[in-house]
């Protein structure tokens, strides 16, 4: 997506082991008619999907989830995060690790929001490891949902997190490739 | 707002201690049609305001303070909670205190997105004790930024959020206003 790339080569920050800063418009400060592309661009690259419903990981996620939902016009449930989980009769679960923080977090989302008809389309905001995306397949897999596709605004293609999604079978669809960042700075992007 | 009004009939649900659970549509499940017309109302609310950022807080903020910045054409900043901060130098912080956990958390927006020269509007999904905003009032205050309005979605008027902001002349929009939540579960709104 050529709007995103030229927003990543613009504004994004290559900092000390392969982190790409883009809090200028995507997790910190948002750019909105940037979000409003990208969400529709997501239901054009799922539009035979059938989605019923889009499932995002809080808080970097929503803003992309939240415009693909609204393009294609389903709910969206964003999971929480919590650093423990006592009480979780009513809840799916599952546990992501972050690299960045080197901490385990758990993420959930309420039984009520998932029924096993849903057909639900995964974003988020990036694929690094795929510890948030494996997060939400988890919380699927224990829902009995069936995961159409993922959608990622900024891959880093060099990491393994789209094997993940890929030994599965399903559709991965990333807005901006990213194949390395290189000491000096440099963005470089998947042909 | 007569949309979300029935919305909340429909589908809120009233807890003990005055709590309104509305996490199908808006704070867990999201209902992106509704929070694009949210946005679309609250541009139309401080459209003469000349509003240049939209400022919130994670998680909950984040899909209406998104789609008041896309009907109003600027940036949005989220800010982040934090359990504790200790490197702050590039950082706007505030405290928060939660009624709901009884716990304090500190929030914050780094310097690089907020400049003397913004004109914010603050948006949220609840206005009840005020505190998410009396935070956000204090960055904007370390900021020296001029607060030009508040947009909430849902206003609990029998708390005293709203004086907070009424104390300091700030145009104050809810679009949804609550003046009862009974033990037997109705929702009354204010006339």
């Amino acid at each position: 997506m050529k709007l995103l790339e030229d927003k990543i080569r613009n504004e994004g920050i290559v900092l000390p082991h392969n982190v790409l800063k883009v809090d200028g418009f995507l997790n910190h400060q948002v750019d909105p008619e940037l979000m409003f592309e990208i969400g529709k661009e997501f239901a054009r690259l799922f539009k035979d999907k059938d989605i019923t419903k889009v499932l995002t990981v809080e808080s970097s996620g929503i803003a992309p989830a939240v415009m693909a939902g609204l393009a294609l016009n389903v709910p969206v449930v964003f999971a929480r995060k919590h650093k423990s989980l006592t009480l979780t009769d009513d809840l799916f679960t599952a546990e992501v690790y972050s690299y960045t923080k080197q901490t385990t977090n758990h993420i959930s989302i309420s039984k009520r929001f998932l029924s096993s008809q849903d057909r639900v389309l995964l974003v988020d905001d990036f694929l690094a490891n795929g510890q948030a995306i494996s997060g939400l397949l988890d919380i699927a897999d224990a829902a009995g949902i069936d995961v159409e596709g993922v959608g990622i605004v900024i891959e880093k293609t060099f990491q393994r997190g789209s094997q993940v999604v890929r030994d599965r079978g399903i559709q991965l669809e990333s807005l901006a490739r990213i194949k390395a960042l290189t000491d000096d700075g440099q963005i470089e992007f998947e042909k």
